[in-house]
């Protein structure tokens, strides 16, 4: 089985020859922008070797990798609109350098064609694919709306907030996984597992992101930092801190949530050293890992090749060690 | 073969059934108001009537006609953003009513949704009818881009316009009567003579929609009027004015396109005066009815019984001799 490097570069060569080419440029040259800005690949890498995990050939998983990849770049233009956010992979995002109308059209477009590679998928395994692939849509969006939502809610619960990001993030790592794994022969059973174990790195993966989000640096980041403060965001970090701070510091904190009349620097600024000196980090690190444990306790019950399930174990300790 | 009476109360029940009542709430209200509106259904039905057409059985076809409804319900959703158009069938847009965020994400989520319905085709027929359905909804998205683009540009050829309306309209028209008639079991080769007949159709559809835009009754029409006129569309109505204008004419006419300090109704206006002394209706007319022609040659030469036939004929004539 490869690794993600081997895996990786054998993506990035599948990707190079779709040109997205098309026409009309001012629809094509956004999606073009956007599959060029150089993602993690993560998401089509778990499809191929889930793929591989089960002995199918990754070249079978390719259609379905790119329809991942496509469909995952097709929320960021989105997203970028809704959270009006200006950089991406340290690049101006679509909707800051198109504006929004192209930003919304090449998305709508961009998701077509994701489907136009998920329906390659053998006949045999069409419908559970492309099953698997709407659901998981439809809960990404439905995660939008309450991170959406959270924003203006004063009364987020952890396990509420822990839900929204399950389904804004957590489900399309175990879709990518899981179809992947439908590709290479796997049984009902192996798919659902593998599923289940793509949650719990995917809900590790997202807290470290918030994590990465308050305290990351932002030119190895390649967004910008501090935006979840300044839009408000619910994270578990501010969750975590409202939870264990005296009532002083609570008071503070939520004023600062609500304060309006504030620069942003300086609410960034005074809400991270709270965060910091209520130890916010450790907390989250100690949640973090104890997903990934739930998803190695699931990983360890399937039945694979030892030297596969520890490629795939490399992958999820990256995704929750990276600095970007 | 059921009606357009018939088949549309069928189709009403059939969605009506499909409740949308999904959390949260801020996504799914704007779905369901949005369905709820009450549009022409003319795509459901033609999905309906193509596969009554070659001997299958509407109920079959039942999801491929859902698929197109909400599909196309998506893109009302989006291009209402993209136009910034306050109304639509009588009633406020998800646009002004919700915002554009929701619009774009609840429009997002039923693009999803109306993919689910889509594949359920039955296997056999799957990867043809999502071919068509992507091809479609990507050339949706481009016909929107080059309406874009055309607003903007002074330079528009009437084929170029045409083209556009036909990415932009007429493909869904097709698309609809294609996979209705590939559920009931047409030929290659049938399917794709009636996506050519939906073409001239659905061209005769959208020149008649200018024409209402242009000069409808804003309360039948559903629709504020001269919303083409104001955000300086180079319609059919537009191209052939200048056309056949005087050089003095085609001047003032050019010149109200670039006005930008000039009251909308006084716009308005003007335009349409322009219009009505030049008689560009009646030139409209016959190019509607050239187009109605093509497709009733099409028809003609389709094997399939003459009393179905002409149900087709009549829901074609009412798509161009609307006055909503």
């Amino acid at each position: 089985m490869g690794s993600y490097e081997d895996l990786l570069t054998f993506f990035e060569h599948k990707l190079e020859k779709q040109t997205f080419g098309y026409q009309p440029d001012e629809l094509y040259a956004p999606i073009r922008y956007t599959i060029n800005l150089q993602g993690k690949r993560i998401r089509p890498i778990l499809t191929l070797m889930a793929c591989e995990l089960f002995g199918g050939d990754k070249e079978e998983a390719v259609s379905q990798a790119l329809a991942i990849e496509l469909f995952h770049n097709f929320t960021l233009i989105h997203d970028d609109i809704m959270d009006n956010a200006p950089i991406r992979r340290g690049q101006e995002t679509v909707f800051k350098k198109w504006g929004a109308n192209i930003a919304i059209l090449s998305g709508d477009t961009l998701f077509a064609m994701a489907y136009q590679y998920a329906q390659q998928a053998r006949a045999e395994i069409l419908s559970q694919t492309l099953s698997v692939f709407s659901k998981t849509a439809i809960e990404v969006c439905e995660g939008q709306q309450y991170d959406l939502n959270y924003e203006k809610d004063n009364q987020v619960s952890v396990d509420e907030y822990i839900e929204m990001i399950r389904l804004k993030t957590a489900v399309l790592f175990g879709a990518s996984l899981k179809i992947g794994a439908l590709v290479g022969g796997a049984t009902k059973k192996e798919a659902d597992e593998l599923y289940d174990f793509g949650i719990n790195i995917g809900l590790g993966f997202q807290l470290k992101d918030d994590l990465l989000d308050a305290f990351g640096d932002e030119e190895v980041f390649g967004k910008m930092t501090g935006r979840d403060i300044i839009t408000n965001k619910k994270t578990f970090l501010y969750l975590k801190a409202i939870e264990v701070a005296d009532s002083e510091t609570r008071k503070e904190l939520t004023e600062l949530y609500n304060e309006t009349n504030i620069h942003d620097d300086a609410k960034t600024t005074r809400v991270t050293d709270i965060f910091t000196r209520l130890k916010i980090n450790t907390a989250v690190n100690k949640k973090i890992d104890a997903y990934f444990d739930s998803g190695m306790k699931i990983l360890k019950g399937i039945d694979i090749n030892e030297e596969n399930k520890q490629i795939l174990i490399d992958i999820a300790r990256r995704m929750i060690d990276r600095d970007k």
